[in-house]
């Protein structure tokens, strides 16, 4: 087992092409280490400049005062390998290298890269990438990469990416949202996976007490049966989710010509990789969306004791499709137990008896949006057979009223079951969702996407 | 086949309960028929008022000096059946019934709407709801609904839906959308289906010219033989899309619940309806959210001549799992010709050869983000082996050009094929949307959903 903090937790670290024109990949990056306010010493090489954003720039690493955990390789593809060879020759402990147009992109490419990766293992050098956007780990303060986040939320999420923009691209849309935002800790781009893989990172966030929640965007996995190994050793206490694309023939052919990645696995041989990695426990997911959601989900909700579902909703409508939904999900409804139906009679006329699904829409008209929601919602939470609840509510005016978030946070904090919303139509929606950001609820867009965030708590709690 | 045009087109409305009091769901309804411009004669029914908003109202429907088509009811439960008589007697030809609290609600609830039903049934009277938020008809400008639409989109999507307010609250969240929005030129809910049923306006929107996607809300079907192959017969000019839950023992019974309806399938009838279903060529949907972009999708795209697909991306990654999606979802990826692999080599450097996905990212660095997306959209939309483009693009500043949104619509107007975007990330995301307005191309949230919509559109094509 590899210790890859050098790579993924540095105290130190170099940039090679740390320009100081901010519009160049090389000073994007600087600048976004600098402003992220990185705990150890940076170091900008430049040979042309006496400093870059006011850090005291060097004319080449072996300049450098101190062996650097890190040193981040932005240079034109020709210039990469003089650059590893100086990281080995400074005793640089890893090196991150941003370059592209290694084996993504041709068979030079492929030759150049593996001749790299030789001369850096030899050397005990760590290397990440090529062609990566590169690397943040918020704890130390490290924003290494020449995208720019406008903010970024830290947390217990942490990722593991083998691919180049689209990493850049999910963590831009998922930082950029107003509201239910994935707190990520971690998010390590290895581009084409010259040297640290999957297993090495597994090993790291197995120790690493911030992570809660793994995610991995891998195309390969260089190790299987190691990595199925580790990961059914920690799925119990860290949840893994993956999105590895390549599930069809085409899929994995586009995969090739992608990461250049040499796993060209037959048919069958790919089916039992699949297999292997559901029985390791691993949630597989098919898309960038299901991917973000299952981590958000996983991050925010506690682990429910049961299968066991309450419906609780303000259309009749809504109630039988996510029934259905919650059916074809593998959970159960439960039955509510005779306090909860007494409790929940109070906010309903007479004629009509509460069910699960539990519509309580007309308890607006009897008592008014405050006190049908709040016992109506503290009704299904309290409930001693409900292991979990889907809230599927209707926010137009007549149905909105200030205390909403409030109420849901009130819920959260006295019931140790988790509880997700979808919310559907009106004025008062983006308000409600807003008024409980923060309180560990996630709000999922559809009765489909809900019933399936249940069904995957009550899965990672089964394990 | 009954003539439906007096309860969902009529040229004519009394409304029974029409409050001087706009808080009222009487008041309101009648307000939003008035605002809404309906094209002939309204007439508010209310014997303690000289004139409700600016019109002349009426102490019953039998002062008023003509034969309405449609009368909408919205009194208290009790005073239901009185209204009903009062239509008949007057030589109303419809009535929608607003109020709940009939079969949906109670024994006693069923047998009162058991007894309107047939006291209309032998007068002739044709009837909507009760339990209903009422209907619009954006041609005739009936906004006959106590919800209130800030405003609404009309065109060729016509609606029939078979319950109370989730109508309204699918229809809020649909008309609020800043873009993207659902062309709905009819949404004709009829609540607890006490009468007219969805033969009756399949009927009606398969002569209709205004008519060209016709979807269904329903939790029953009465009359499933008639139904069925009256489906067969137009699914081919009309698609055809069902959002029909209770696919579940659970389901089915919450359904009961719901609407009150006395269907009470067992399993097995259930399954061989749900198969029967699929046989007629109706596209079944899972939930609100794939229902409602299912028939966007029909709405704004043309159909394409075969089920080959271009998958052009400026994300390997993206690139990758989409081919996975469109293969999974039944779809081939095209083999580009010569001519437009010549075309898409301009914006790539040699050692990158174009392949299906076609990532053109590095297009980017070589050309600028206008010629790249220029060049690159244009190859796959012209290229003869190809019959519909799934662009997943990603929109980071790097990515951006003032003229995407013109490309994407001349790309449109040019070439008679379908395509779909997928934008990702970045601060142009939302204007690119913008700027596609109106332009025909369906915005699908994710990769799965983009290539599910075109696979919906080769299935559409394929009838």
């Amino acid at each position: 087992m590899r210790d890859i903090r050098p790579l993924v937790a540095p105290r130190s670290i170099a940039v090679i092409g740390a320009s100081t024109n901010a519009q160049k990949s090389g000073g994007v990056l600087f600048h976004n280490l600098v402003r992220g306010g990185f705990a150890g010493p940076l170091y900008p090489i430049n040979p042309n400049a006496a400093e870059v954003m006011g850090r005291k720039a060097y004319a080449s690493l072996a300049d450098v005062p101190e062996h650097v955990d890190l040193v981040y390789i932005v240079l034109p593809r020709d210039h990469v390998e003089t650059a590893v060879t100086q990281c080995i020759a400074a005793g640089a402990r890893a090196a991150s290298i941003i370059t592209a147009g290694f084996a993504e992109a041709s068979e030079a490419g492929r030759v150049d890269q593996e001749r790299i990766r030789a001369m850096a293992r030899g050397a005990g050098l760590l290397l990440g990438g090529p062609n990566t956007i590169g690397m943040v780990n918020a704890e130390c303060g490290m924003m290494g990469s020449f995208v720019n986040f406008p903010r970024w939320e830290t947390g217990g999420v942490s990722l593991f990416t083998q691919t180049g923009i689209f990493t850049g691209a999910l963590m831009l849309g998922v930082m950029s949202a107003e509201t239910q935002r994935l707190p990520v800790g971690k998010s390590i781009d290895v581009g084409n996976k010259i040297d640290v893989d999957e297993l090495d990172f597994l090993d790291f966030v197995a120790d690493d007490p911030g992570t809660s929640v793994i995610g991995f965007y891998i195309e390969t996995i260089l190790r299987p049966a190691a990595f199925l190994a580790r990961a059914k050793q920690i799925r119990g206490s860290k949840p893994i989710v993956m999105l590895k694309p390549g599930r069809t023939a085409d899929g994995a052919r586009a995969s090739l010509a992608h990461t250049g990645s040499r796993e060209s696995l037959t048919d069958s041989e790919r089916d039992a990789l699949d297999a292997a990695i559901a029985e390791a426990g691993i949630i597989r997911v098919a898309d960038e969306h299901e991917f973000v959601d299952t981590l958000r989900t996983l991050a925010y909700a506690p682990r429910p004791k049961g299968r066991r579902v309450a419906v609780a909703t303000t259309s009749g409508a809504l109630g039988v499709m996510t029934t259905d939904l919650v059916v074809e999900a593998g959970l159960t409804l439960s039955t509510f137990a005779p306090a909860t139906v007494a409790r929940m009679r109070t906010i309903l006329p007479d004629w009509l008896p509460p069910e699960n699904p539990f519509d309580f829409w007309i308890g607006i008209d009897v008592k008014g949006p405050r006190e049908a929601h709040e016992v109506g919602l503290d009704a299904v939470m309290a409930d001693p057979n409900t292991d979990m609840v889907l809230a599927t509510l209707l926010a137009p005016g007549n149905a909105d009223f200030p205390e909403f978030g409030a109420l849901i946070r009130r819920l959260r904090k006295e019931h140790d079951k988790p509880i997700v919303l979808a919310i559907y139509g009106g004025a008062a929606r983006e308000r409600w969702i807003r008024d409980i950001e923060g309180a560990g609820v996630p709000v999922l867009r559809t009765s489909r996407e809900a019933a399936r965030a249940l069904a995957l708590l009550a899965a990672a709690a089964a394990v």
